[in-house]
């Protein structure tokens, strides 16, 4: 199959949406924007063996790749308005694509998304580029650098899940005997098929102060905003939302208390805003922590310590043991 | 370096524009549209040895990763509002990426676009993507379904540089020894420094009515522009403009003759017009057939004979000897 005959089969599908003038099959893609709104541009890079484990599922690898880069649009509280993907791809598996396809626009669908345009080429890794196209209005738009003394922290959903299923792929000798196989099969598919937190981000829009997806790990996704928005800020270990099968494997294995904290993927949304403003938080969050206008972040265990976090996040290109 | 560090140093530059109103360092960049603009999108991925050949200059990289995306605005007559860089790299090595980013910005300061944003990830290949957004007003966007019977076919600069380039490279056995070095020289360079039309792209924004620019190969793009618009072609194969340099080569080796036909890689534009236009084409242009009801494209030689196409251009997955 030629690249274009490829490209018609699995990616061009109608998708009819008033910010899409033009879609698939010109040089370029055409939007509208919406009246008075600014437009918001994220790009990712997810690299097979890296970003998700070779023996992903191509549905789930689809998703994730959009997924990721939904999340960069929920953080500054956008709604997406049109996603290209670039796809470098050792062959023209037809099985693959087709699983791919499927998982990349079911999600696609399901936040009201095109997917306007891409590439595709032969290359011996597996690689997928996505580029993701919001609208917002100007004076609703989160940024990192927002967080003010006095604000609380807060984070949706649960965090460690995705770093804790990763351990169930990588090193299956470190999780608990005990644990229920229900548990590591959760845990592995919030790796594999986050939740963008879009309609979060959007109601955040109206009145969090700063705001993030952590992607890279609390602590150092936490450490952007402080460090854009001058603060510091305190967090209580045992205050982070945990799922049941997280909390089952920290209480069978008490060793990875701390992953939580610095395990990355969990695409949750980690935000600031007024104490008063608490009671507008209509979906499931958490409140975890303050921040202080004494630089640099504390972070308390149980018994009130402060724990070392020697280990901030996934970086790509840190020196060291990985 | 870790790869915050990277970014900052190699890519967050200063770029002041009035469209950029967020660049490198958030979840998203921000654009501001201008009035009654639509926004044209184009992603494209190049991946090392497939795109460029392995022994490209870093500079050179860094320019062609962004020539070839600014090409697709060029083609549908958009200007350039903005630029996020996906980088897969197998290291981070300071020499390397100091001349990826002189020959990345090198360009986009010459044609005013700002690097927005992107990613930096750790791969065992080095790929690129690239994606570009840019603004236009909505009723002077050259599509490629606008060609109409009777349109003359025209195109910029000239053909075939780029695929003699690449055999310089690739076959040197199969470069005429006769070839003065200089002109080796001039054909990679234009393999590898291919320039985006930017400016004569806008000229035919005004008047023009199908345009694509030539990534794939002259006979394969014209096809594209055919098969969109349901009309067919005739082109005089001794009317495509040929290089000095390309000259010398085919007078000293004919068996090239169909090669400007049907190599890729020269970013020129391709476009049709009606004949009463042609007085408008106030840069070096030149008129290579016209457009037909009938479908189909046919090929002239010099003595008037039908070429035969066996080969359309290149095409990343297709099966057979490339």
């Amino acid at each position: 199959m030629n690249e274009f005959a490829l490209i018609r089969r699995y990616f061009a599908r109608d998708c009819a949406t008033p910010s899409v003038l033009l879609g698939v099959g010109d040089d370029c893609a055409i939007l509208k924007p919406a009246p008075d709104e600014v437009l918001l541009v994220s790009t990712d890079l997810l690299v097979a063996g890296r970003h998700f484990p070779l023996n992903t599922a191509p549905e789930d690898i689809g998703h994730k790749a959009l997924a990721v880069n939904l999340s960069d649009l929920a953080a500054m509280g956008a709604q997406p308005r049109g996603v290209t993907l670039g796809l470098a791809l050792p062959e023209a598996d037809p099985d693959w694509l087709a699983g791919f396809a499927e998982g990349f626009h079911r999600l696609a669908a399901e936040f009201g998304v095109c997917l306007i345009g891409g590439d595709t080429v032969a290359s011996p890794q597996l690689t997928l580029a996505v580029t993701v196209l919001g609208g917002a209005q100007p004076d609703r738009v989160l940024r990192r650098d927002a967080a003010r003394p006095g604000d609380l922290i807060a984070v949706t959903g649960t965090l460690g899940d995705a770093g804790l299923g990763l351990r169930t792929v990588l090193s299956p000798d470190s999780v608990p005997a005990e644990l229920p196989l229900a548990d590591r099969d959760y845990l592995r598919g919030r790796l594999d098929r986050p939740t963008p937190r879009l309609a979060e981000g959007q109601v955040l829009a109206g009145f969090a102060h700063a705001a993030i997806d952590v992607s890279d790990g609390l602590a150092q996704d936490l450490g952007h905003i402080l460090a854009a928005s001058g603060v510091g800020a305190e967090i209580d270990l045992a205050a982070l939302p945990l799922s049941a099968a997280a909390r089952r494997w920290l209480a069978l294995d008490p060793s990875v208390e701390t992953l939580p904290l610095t395990a990355g993927d969990d695409y949750e949304l980690l935000f600031t805003l007024a104490p008063e403003d608490r009671d507008r938080l209509d979906f499931p969050a958490t409140v975890i922590g303050s921040i202080r206008a004494e630089p640099g972040l504390v972070v308390r265990n149980r018994a009130g310590q402060a724990v070392d976090l020697a280990r901030g996040g996934f970086d790509h290109f840190a020196v060291g043991p990985d």
